[in-house]
């Protein structure tokens, strides 16, 4: 710890001054209003690629993917036992001729006459003369002659293009890759896809204050995390990440920081520095050298935000306060990352409030919840904490499932009022 | 395609035979005391390592991690603004001397004397003299002299240690690292952290009917879909995976990839072949060499399913129908990788049917659903297919965003009936 009793001096032009602070109350923008700025910096994507599908997981489809063959391609046994025809099994039990015996991955097409029926196996082509699947479990089993004891004209069979048709979108562009729409893709005979090229976003912390290697921490300091909450959202969300930081409150590092990540990257995030302060580097330096717009957003918590053009890439400035650039982050950031992925954002429901909490006048407020059911089946919203501006609350980061999102006209929440929420995951 | 009219031969010594038959009839057992049968396999985790916190998103903490110090560590401004003492803003509005600047990152701690303040940023640490903070907005901004026009006694100070003290675990062990956790973790000063080793899980689908090169199908053939969805699925859930395959059915390089992945392997699972047809390669070749243990489970899709220990590696035998293997996969496999893991399972919410579908008798349902919201908080679920047996119907599997689970007792869901749902991701 240095000297207690000597401030920095008290610098002399870079004060927020009372121009400052009067435009600043003129540009109050709605956090929808906000949102439509930031997304207008990004109009295009950063283009497609074709991966394997065993690389597709996660990615986001930049094409249609159609079905190679109808589904299933062929009528089929959906149980393993014995292909008979209807007429044959009315009387029961029946005892029937085993002519021939038909594996999965077989293309044979035995004929079936009166009195005869053929083994097979789940997923194996249904003989063209026969109707019906008699389960196994049903029959004695039998290999040269089989006994039927129970059986359902035209049970037990799949056929053909039941599913879909040949040619048949299982998945659209713009949907993102999950296991299950990997197994629509190859099953319908897809070995790659086309999908969007991820997006490389820089991200930094600024601040004199952060600590980054875990020293121990000096009166005034704290530890940097929100380039790695904004890494792990980013990837998490789809995109490359390029962390930097912490950068010092000064222009010099942070130009520096931005020349050397603006050419590759597709957008640039950077937290802290962008209030009113004196030494607010952020919103100095892309205000002067950047065509910088910084806002008063109707949103608690995240009220100070900008955004900017560093040769000619776009800059999103956040809060630094840590619960602040993660509630900012997911609200206004992730649908740009989504608009250049050119995919639908997350989830989201109705919930119902589990408890009370107020919210700022006038002002849109984000909060993190934790969901839960009702005995109803409702969808319950908890607020991991209920200090509305308490911004700092790092420990709620980690036991948010989701977003809570009040409207600005709302001044409280009661426990019971709906609530919109927006899944983190 | 091949002679239409040709069956293969009947096999002599390999079909399933009365006994089996009776054999399986025999070993019935509920979906949830199978799923013990599953979880017992894996009594311990493959251990743990230590990363960095920059790589650590998506891991399972295998300790708590506490806090280097208290959050905040400092009594600190939450505005940028003036340090002031609540006495002396008792009378507004009033002028007061501005004797220092306190940036965030800045140690120092100047005194206030009456009729004094300090000009302060966001983060900085509170002079100890002072007890308020008075927002930039509500002051003229000036510098050496500033008017302030509106206070509250108090306000806008953020006390050491008010989110938590030092030594608080901030992330407890067995917890999923998000974005979120990650953020309380790097706040709290860790720069690496200890987490479950990922487990490595061999996965192949078998069936000589697969194809997996794209290639056109010919009667009997389909595309090869599980060892993809199955990848996927284990890599979302936390595994490494070996995917191989797809095997043809025949013992021998079934037997020949198990050998070359259980040795690296915490886990194997296959599908196809599990059943009670002819030609059930998995099932004859596990039970035959390694203590394979086969069941009807009351489940519907996947009836035959089973385990074996393959050179002292557990193996899982799934269904080979596509939406039986994933919807098998997430509420048979995944708790076996989650055990693994030591991580919890995923969030499970009571849902309300959006439609009305039939069930088998006597056997628990798995089925995908689409959820969304009701006008009044009620989460909905719809059944992405209704034909509850449909188990070919892969173009169900992209659609989905949770599992239904309907216990076994119920044989018809009724729109507005409540229905457990499990998120997928």
């Amino acid at each position: 710890m240095t000297d207690h009793h000597a401030g920095a001096p008290v610098p002399e032009q870079s004060g927020p001054g009372a121009e400052v602070a009067q435009t600043l109350r003129r540009v109050r923008l709605t956090a929808a209003d906000y949102l439509d700025e930031l997304l207008a910096l990004v109009p295009s994507g950063p283009g497609v690629e074709r991966v394997p599908i065993d690389e597709a997981a996660g990615r986001v489809l930049a094409a249609d993917v159609a079905a190679a063959v109808s589904n299933p391609a062929f009528t089929n046994a959906a149980m393993d036992g014995y292909a008979v025809r209807a007429a044959d099994v009315t009387n029961l039990p029946v005892r029937l001729r085993v002519v021939a015996d038909v594996p999965a991955g077989s293309s044979a097409d035995p004929r079936i006459g009166a009195g005869e029926c053929v083994r097979i196996m789940t997923g194996a082509p249904l003989p063209t003369t026969a109707d019906t699947v008699v389960p196994v479990e049903d029959t004695d089993g039998g290999l040269a002659e089989v006994e039927i004891r129970a059986a359902e004209a035209g049970r037990h069979v799949r056929h053909a293009g039941e599913d879909y048709p040949a040619g048949q979108v299982v998945a659209a562009a713009g949907v993102r890759i999950t296991p299950g729409v990997l197994g629509a893709v190859a099953a319908a005979g897809a070995t790659s896809v086309t999908v969007r090229r991820r997006p490389v976003v820089a991200v930094c912390a600024t601040g004199d204050e952060l600590v980054a290697d875990g020293a121990a921490l000096v009166r005034g300091q704290l530890y940097e995390s929100n380039s790695h909450v904004l890494a792990a959202a980013l990837r998490r969300d789809g995109a490359q990440v390029v962390r930097g930081g912490p950068v010092p409150d000064r222009p010099e590092p942070l130009a520096g920081w931005l020349d050397e990540v603006a050419p590759s990257a597709d957008l640039i995030v950077v937290t802290g520095g962008a209030s009113v302060g004196a030494y607010d580097v952020v919103r100095d330096l892309l205000t002067a050298r950047a065509g910088g717009v910084f806002r008063q957003v109707l949103v608690q918590p995240g009220k100070p935000q900008g955004w900017a053009h560093w040769a000619g890439t776009p800059v999103i400035a956040l809060p630094g306060n840590p619960l602040s650039a993660s509630l900012c982050y997911e609200f206004f950031v992730r649908p740009v990352v989504e608009r250049l992925l050119q995919v639908a954002g997350p989830a989201e429901f109705t919930a119902v409030a589990a408890a009370d909490w107020g919210c700022p006048p006038g002002r849109m407020q984000l909060l993190p919840v934790r969901l839960g059911s009702g005995p109803d089946g409702r969808l319950l919203a908890r607020p991991v904490h209920t200090r509305g501006s308490a911004s700092h609350l790092t420990s709620a980061l980690g036991g948010a499932d989701a977003i809570g999102i009040v409207p600005a006209e709302v001044d409280r929440v009661v426990a019971g009022d709906l609530l919109r929420v927006r899944l983190f995951g």
